[in-house]
């Protein structure tokens, strides 16, 4: 059996039995379709970026958008353009734009208290956090994680992850207490061994894990991210790279897994005897931004084991694909795993930060992960909207039929235009396909914009969707139409 | 001239001129007394701490509160006590429970949506957020910093602003460009030299920086927020240790400065000789977390001279102390420094985190420092209605006469109670006492609490007060009131 079967599968298969509704929304009033009467960005946009530059680094800025206009999967900028968003703020709008669920949920007077009152969550809780978090959080927790920490976004999830790791390690090293020696107290205040000890955290090339120091030395996928800073010496291994299309390519490809799966051992021997052991292991399902790099189920199912032979943690960054966008919760409800990863960190479409964890990974003594806020309510009102919209709408079967004439669309254009685009990939909506080249990459996204399309980029060469969950076929098959008139008028 | 003359003010020379308005109140409905019917925490706070711990580490968890019901300066627990809270979220509550401008900040329709289309601001900023920046953070900017970045806590803004001085410092060594050479590129995605070069912050004893792996390596305070996590070889220099009173003891005062002051130069040059050179110094303008411990602007003043001889960035960390508390925006605004800090951080008060920097610490190239969602535009409208009535009530004066009422009854029971406590020192309402030694401080706490008075401790023997901006002399006079009887049924 092709372990990559589920990236690979064809998208026929799936709607003999499905019966899509095109002409139904799941937002009401929505744009049925893209319109553009400037360029984009348009004039007002560079104005208010001219203005903004004086006192910001600005050159990350696109458009700016008109909040107040904007509709489900629709962003509306300034100079009046509607644009399909097929990339929704860098992944992050579950139910689009101004959905009426999560507006609604601001009316309520006790939610505005809850905005404008915002707690030390780790030290004053309101009454209801306990079943709040069980109503959102826990109730989309991975199988068997029973525990949970909030954070505020992704890196520091991440950070704080590795912490939690860090202790599990050194506690399982004391056989399993906390009790800590006195040098151990002191050397720790001025960063010195034993308190402070060696310990690493094995992260893969192209991986992406967000941005500040501890997090940045995991993350390898591009090097304005990382130039100048400082870093932890860790291991960095291989991640698989796949030779398209998979099904052409099944030994090499297998064989690239055994490559890849060997160099982590290795590398866990070779950071053992430097004396700066691995405790944990991190990894995205899908490498995201740095180009949607897929791994076969198996791999992902022996890396735990090699995980679990060197007793380092299993945690799998779930920020960018969380929350619902590969047609399931988590995506490493994917690979069959055999138990649940050690952490699971998300942020983006869940709105707030934070990880889930087997119980075993909590510290056992308070004040180790904590900060003043350590999450925010505001966010958990918002998701508990988002939830509850999910579950009405049955919105992950929307993901695999849009992701499915997406995929589908895909393939086409792949041979309509071979010398344009290749190697399309993705779970769900969760798709990148690569340009022949960087530059046409660029390109390729630049002039979608034009036509009403907002996309992005992802690595070198792929240009990256990532819609909301109300993102339906009729929105996949406008999408694709766009395209088609960008490749065909590629000269 | 005496130095730290402007912390060791006495109280009276304020109240000459100062009519006291003791009967009114600047949150209309306000509590007029604690009011405690259980232990704290309570039978319902206990209960659902159970709930809560059954999948998080709750230890810290103090009580659960009614945030429906708490008002002002007063925080209701769900066992019905009613709390004066001088310690108000760890600091973050400038306008305490329920102000109702910040509630009317969530009527509009605009800010719901505000709320609930959460940008990634860096690349789809809305039509208003540079208004919206000018008209809230930048109004409040220290003097001669133009530039801005906005983040989301205090520990990620450390971390950010480490980020932008390495790469000033760098940028500083290529001679004032950003042209990175091929090999600079390449060895920085597998964490080598030198594009990842070695490169130091300083930080002092006794600092809280906060608590991800860069900021975590600057952070001094207690074991137990540092134990097991590996951390940089970056130096740690000796916050200034005085003896008090100040009055009694200039001169020792005087050359603990001196001392702690040429150990800096010291640390530097060894570091550079290290080959890992400090690229940046970070300071508290009072170190909080670590006890309160005060330094003289003389200190502040010649360190920053010492940061601009070794081309280090200057950084001060408002976290704590800024928006307010010490009687003025930012707290190094008490000094009397040549010219700004180079960056000032900040979070807590000011809802979003972020900081301010001298235009020459911005990057020369955009994604440099990037994250999703760079902030988060709920916070600022928040800011927004906060900053407009911390001007309309004129709480910064506010906070000088209450501080005043808080310092001159703290000396009293100090006369009073010689054995027991000691050490009152402060800037505004930011204030701490030490009580005779860590248990005591403990049970000080623990007694208040019981009667109704919500502190918080710092260091080792500290009580820290961290009231609210509306917490007025009328509030200061019932907290002195009960830390008197508190103080009385000391055996």
């Amino acid at each position: 059996m092709y372990r990559l079967q589920e990236v690979a599968r064809p998208a026929a298969k799936y709607f003999v039995n499905v019966p899509l509704k095109l002409a139904s929304t799941l937002c009401p009033g929505e744009y049925s379709a893209p319109v553009v009467s400037t360029p984009v960005p348009g004039p007002k946009s560079k104005k208010l970026l001219a203005e903004l530059s004086t006192f910001q680094q600005s050159g990350s800025v696109q458009l700016f958008a008109d909040y107040n206009k904007s509709l489900g999967n629709y962003l509306v900028d300034v100079d009046g353009n509607v644009l399909l968003d097929v990339y929704t703020q860098i992944s992050s709008m579950p139910l689009g734009y101004n959905h009426p669920e999560m507006l609604k949920a601001l009316d309520s007077d006790e939610n505005k208290r809850a905005v404008v009152n915002r707690p030390a969550l780790g030290v004053f809780p309101a009454a209801d956090w306990p079943a709040k978090l069980r109503n959102t959080l826990m109730s989309v927790a991975p199988k068997d994680m029973g525990a949970l920490t909030t954070m505020m976004c992704g890196s520091c999830s991440n950070e704080n992850a590795y912490k939690n790791m860090f202790m599990k390690y050194q506690r399982d090293k004391r056989g399993g207490t906390s009790d800590f020696t006195e040098q151990e107290k002191e050397s720790c205040m001025i960063n010195m061994a034993p308190g402070t000890p060696k310990l690493s955290i094995l992260s893969f090339m192209g991986s992406f894990h967000g941005r500040t120091l501890g997090a940045l030395s995991t993350t390898h996928s591009k090097y304005v991210h990382k130039i100048d800073v400082p870093g932890f010496d860790w291991p960095i291994a291989r991640f698989p790279v796949y030779k398209y299309p998979l099904h052409e390519n099944l030994k090499e490809n297998d064989q690239e897994d055994q490559r890849c799966l060997a160099e982590v051992e290795e590398l866990i021997e070779k950071w053992e005897k430097k004396g700066n052991p691995v405790a944990g292991i991190i990894i995205e399902p899908i490498q995201a931004e740095g180009g949607d790099n897929h791994a076969s189920p198996y791999f992902f199912q022996q890396l735990q084991k090699i995980a679990k032979k060197y007793n380092a943690g299993y945690l799998i960054d779930e920020v960018q694909t969380g929350g619902g966008p590969t047609g399931k919760m988590w995506c490493h409800e994917h690979f069959d795993l055999e138990t649940s990863p050690d952490i699971v960190t998300f942020s983006k479409k869940m709105q707030t930060g934070g990880y889930y964890l087997k119980s075993e990974f909590l510290p056992d003594i308070p004040y180790r992960v904590f900060n003043t806020w350590m999450g925010d309510p505001t966010k958990i009102l918002l998701l508990d909207a988002i939830l509850a919209v999910i579950k009405r709408d049955n919105l992950l079967s929307v993901v695999e039929k849009s992701g499915e004439v997406l995929m589908s669309g895909l393939r086409d254009l792949e041979s309509e235009f071979p010398a344009l685009i290749n190697s399309t990939r993705g779970r769900g909506t969760f798709i990148t396909f690569d340009a022949a080249d960087a530059k046409l990459r660029d390109d390729i996204v630049r002039r979608l914009l034009q036509k009403g399309v907002q996309s992005g980029g992802c690595g070198v060469v792929g240009v990256r969707l990532r819609p909301a969950l109300i993102f339906q076929p009729q929105h996949g098959h406008a999408f694709i139409d766009k395209l088609r008139q960008v490749l065909a008028e590629t000269k």
